[in-house]
């Protein structure tokens, strides 16, 4: 049941982090792509080093798709090799791909990402504008197989008030509709600690929001982005998680992959950058749930 | 300018059709499947049949990601494949993704699919749960590679209805309040018809929808499913043209691929039977035109 195995690997490690692969070549030292025939290749040997200094101490990576995608067609061979990569060191895998679509395709999206076939993948992201029958087939590989999926319900970015924020009839949010619907897919199948396979994405820089939705949504665990770059800190994301401090696995990309910037360190020691920034990411949540459950 | 280009190549054939490649590998002949040595080999034979079959006749052909996901990554070679060979024939090809993400996120998409790299693509599908500033980079793309979006707006599958006709604070769905928000960003870069960049994705499966829509988005074409194996006939998707007969682009997938089983041909004849169910899928649109013409 992949919310039990998060959950326990998350507590094993003491850690509710993921680490982000987005990949942007940007982000890549001229001194690693220039070693490599093609950037796909460039990509997967940098992603090889930010797993090498994260693993023992993180228990997720995420990897966003989109990046991938933009290498072209070899960019799903790195994507496949990274995945296969961060499963072997004993990670958990998440893709970043927000999929959606009509029931027959979405059966296909469950089938490239939630059957152990091409891509060695734990759980997906799925936008759950198409509705219930877009979801079901996702559902059901998460049963039959041991995955997950996490449902966007309220995501970090500015614009996303243009639709989730959107007032219906009820005077409610339509986010809080989403909520309400995924956290009842989410209790069909709920595992020991009372998490079912389908989560939900809820950005920490709405924290208000955040607060309201753990509340609503009892079965539902949070996928959260924005710690980090998009501005959040651990005082916004600590309302994800329950009274037992369970229920959340805060997401950082940028901050942990650019952290030599920030540390003042060469680029190409990029790799001990983002285990010094996943690490104090670590005590910064540590600190801020140990403060809550005093 | 990509609705100026897609308007002229319907005019040109009378045609305002697409055949959607979603080649689900049980559609393909046990026959196809034995001769390669992969079945994204025997997908990529497949759609070369298809298109040499139906190029002199139809405008466009729609290929479903999930389908090639599906195929684990040598998938992404085949799509890549199925896309040049397509564009050599000269046919303009959407790819059907339902792509969406925040800002950076949704530019590292746009790179992948309207930036003339890795993919030859004309046009992506597109989701608009995350707002305007995860469709923005798109549009950017748009206009600076003449390229397109179809944004989903009404879609045609049953639970459609779960979040898009949810009733807002101002009494209308909430897939109105999103015509009108892509109507707006549509309406920014208009071609010499009077569409713009920016597409809808509205289902034929609902025909009342379809006419309303088509009456609130003055400037947005319309990319539309559901005709053939979803059920909708001629008279539901002809509330998809405005009175010159433009502004929309009906698309068919099973019912052509799957053609030779409607008119009781052998497995192997499968691309004649596309054939000749593109030309009656034609000439049905044809017929009904010219009768709302009249």
């Amino acid at each position: 049941m992949f919310a039990d195995t998060l959950i326990k690997r998350i507590e094993a490690m003491g850690n509710p982090t993921a680490v982000g692969l987005d990949p942007d070549l940007s982000f890549l030292p001229a001194e690693l792509l220039g070693r490599h025939s093609a950037p796909s290749r460039a990509v997967f040997a940098y992603n090889k080093e930010i797993i090498d200094h994260i693993y023992d101490m993180v228990p997720v990576v995420k990897c966003q798709s989109a990046y991938y995608e933009a290498l072209g067609p070899e960019g799903a061979f790195c994507l496949k090799d990274t995945m296969d990569y961060a499963g072997n060191k004993g990670l958990i895998v998440i893709l970043d791909g927000k999929r959606n679509d009509i029931s027959s395709t979405a059966k296909a999206y469950a089938r490239a990402y939630l059957d152990n076939g091409g891509y060695r993948c734990d759980a997906l992201t799925v936008n759950p504008y198409l509705g219930y029958d877009g979801i079901q087939p996702f559902l059901e590989k998460c049963v039959e197989k041991d995955k997950g999926i996490f449902i966007l319900v309220k995501t970090s970015n500015p614009s996303s008030s243009d639709l989730q924020d959107v007032i219906l009839q009820s005077g409610k949010p339509l986010y809080e509709h989403v909520a309400v619907l995924v956290n009842t897919w989410s209790s069909r199948h709920k595992g020991t600690f009372g998490y079912g396979s389908a989560g939900a994405v809820v950005g920490a820089t709405y924290p208000v929001v955040l607060k309201e939705l753990r509340g609503l949504m009892k079965n539902t665990f949070f996928l959260v982005p924005g710690y980090g770059s998009q501005g959040a800190g651990a005082e916004d994301v600590m309302h994800a998680f329950d009274e037992n401090g369970r229920g959340a696995l805060v997401n950082a990309s940028r901050s942990i992959l650019c952290a030599w910037e920030k540390y003042g360190m060469k680029h190409m020691e990029f790799p001990l950058a983002a285990r010094k920034e996943a690490q104090r990411m670590k005590d910064d949540l540590e600190k801020m749930l140990e403060y809550r459950r005093r």
